[in-house]
């Protein structure tokens, strides 16, 4: 019999625990890596993460915990990244240790911004990982409900389906059902771009939008979606599954999305540096819409993407929302 | 020039009183049927409808008023029917005058019960109309929205572009966007499936499903939406515009909506009966749902509706919500 796969998770905000949470339904062992020492010492004291999913308890006997990356590297044969996209820099520069021969799972919900690449793309070009050996887990789901038990469906993704079936059934319990895909990239994307989406539905609703425009958005925008993901990466999907539009749904139509939050403060009429300051963390979708907007340009011939295209001008241009999105307004059907 | 097209909208709901205010942004005489004297003589003194949307004015000069449903056709070249697929049956026993001249408009939400037809077949089966002068009014719009002038979008269908484009420019306004389209049949399936799915997501949000679920449920059912027409009436559309998916957001993911509203009661434990007591009126996914199963049920090669066949089975074989909604979970991906 094969020796069973070690796993490993990188990161400590409220998705890098309930992905901890799933995987202990399954290993006897799980790693968790965490740059937080106090973290770490009170995960140990009172078997929960003191700033996340609180409510969660774990066995400790249970975790590997470590606040060393290269210890953790080293320890699992499977990588699961979770920490923000906006950090991943950071948090990169310190592992030293050969991955080459590791697996490779992104749960980043973003793009790396010191390089305007998909994490999985960032392990390929840089630590020369293969992309079979590379994986992408992706909702819908938030986290919270996870903490609660409360049935949610995750898609994985790795051109190796064997890898992707290894992965979900360690992910998969009673309130957790998985599917596999091999569009690796197609989700990835799908997991930045609702982002931006989401930030716009906050926009929308901070300038008095109501329910009937916010449901057009969406619909305009899992089209965008399709368009965007269709000139990066061609191949036969079906962009209503649920690790597209579901997960553009779950967050789009949260109250509770950081996205969406960030975005209805610059509706109702905060600079976007007054709304980055009253939000203890940045909002993935501020960064995500950048690199967005910068792929396309570099596209020979640009795809029409009029919801990005004006959160764009409204987050780097300095353009007044309002009127942005009364002329976005006429982009849509 | 051409002699003006009359207008007369037959009914006195909310969806009823938003499309009469949407028309007198246009038209200086629109035509007003209800079937209630005590409602047309409180529009005369009070100038608004007294039971819906009442916070919306009307200037009474511009309303030709009436209770009589063949003054009101033979007055009319368009006749726009926004009755609930209920009523329409014996609301249609009345109309004696003759209609084949006419130009039919259906903004019902939903199928004739008696007769299994969509509005737009009725019509042509009995009173002869030929499809050219059939168009169908679809959302994504609550009525609510249109009453405080906030941006909706609608999406107007007929054979005949340009009967389609008299109405969308009559319907459209500053806080009315419209477009057309040719897919009569397809717009008004739509309008009538997704009081099915606002049903189900009613139940589940009643089960205590959570968010995560929900846009798992909203995925899936715009596939099997997409599944359901394209038996029917196989025609090159797009599911993901507004009159089909949007349609489905706004209905499936308000609190407001009626068809949820019965649905949750049920996920809580009502009987079919109980609910249907509760509410004032009958949700018109209830009738919708039996017509698709039976629709379904005549296909030669059924299609897989895994989400109308459980609402069926609860709503109309007795079936236990929690047993056969944790049974759906396993179909849906």
């Amino acid at each position: 019999m094969e020796k069973p796969l070690k796993y490993a998770v990188f990161g400590s905000g409220s998705w890098a625990t309930a992905i901890v949470k799933m995987l202990c339904e399954n290993l006897d062992e799980v790693g968790w890596y965490m740059r937080s020492t106090y973290t770490k010492e009170h995960l140990i004291k009172e078997q929960h993460n003191p700033s996340y999913l609180s409510s969660v308890e774990f066995k400790i006997e249970q975790l590997k915990l470590s606040n060393d990356i290269n210890e953790m590297a080293d320890y699992a044969d499977m990588l699961i990244f979770v920490i923000p996209s906006a950090f991943m820099h950071s948090e990169l520069e310190k592992l030293t240790t050969d991955v080459s021969n590791k697996i490779i799972v992104s749960a980043v919900k973003g793009i790396i911004p010191e390089s305007g690449l998909l994490v999985g793309e960032h392990f390929h070009d840089i630590y020369k990982i293969p992309f079979k050996n590379i994986a992408v887990i992706a909702g819908p789901c938030h986290a919270e409900e996870v903490a609660l038990e409360r049935l949610s469906y995750l898609t994985i993704s790795c051109a190796d389906a064997n890898k992707a079936q290894e992965i979900a059934d360690k992910l998969s319990s009673n309130y957790i059902k998985t599917k596999i895909s091999d569009d690796v990239i197609g989700t990835e994307y799908a997991v930045m771009l609702k982002n931006i989406y989401a930030i716009a539905a906050g926009i929308a609703h901070g300038l008095g939008y109501g329910d009937n425009f916010q449901s057009v958005l969406m619909s305009n925008a899992i089209r965008e979606m399709k368009r965007f993901i269709k000139k990066t990466h061609k191949m036969k999907r079906n962009i209503n599954n649920s690790a597209y539009l579901g997960d553009l749904l779950v967050t789009g139509y949260s109250v509770f999305s950081r996205n969406r939050m960030f975005g209805n403060m610059i509706g109702k009429g905060y600079t976007v540096k007054s709304a980055q300051m009253e939000m203890s963390m940045i909002a993935e979708g501020y960064y995500a819409t950048k690199s967005a907007y910068l792929i396309n340009e570099k596209n020979k011939k640009k795809t029409r993407l009029p919801i990005i295209d004006a959160v764009y001008d409204i987050l780097y241009q300095g353009k007044d929302p309002k009127i942005t999105f009364k002329k976005l307004t006429d982009k849509l059907d």
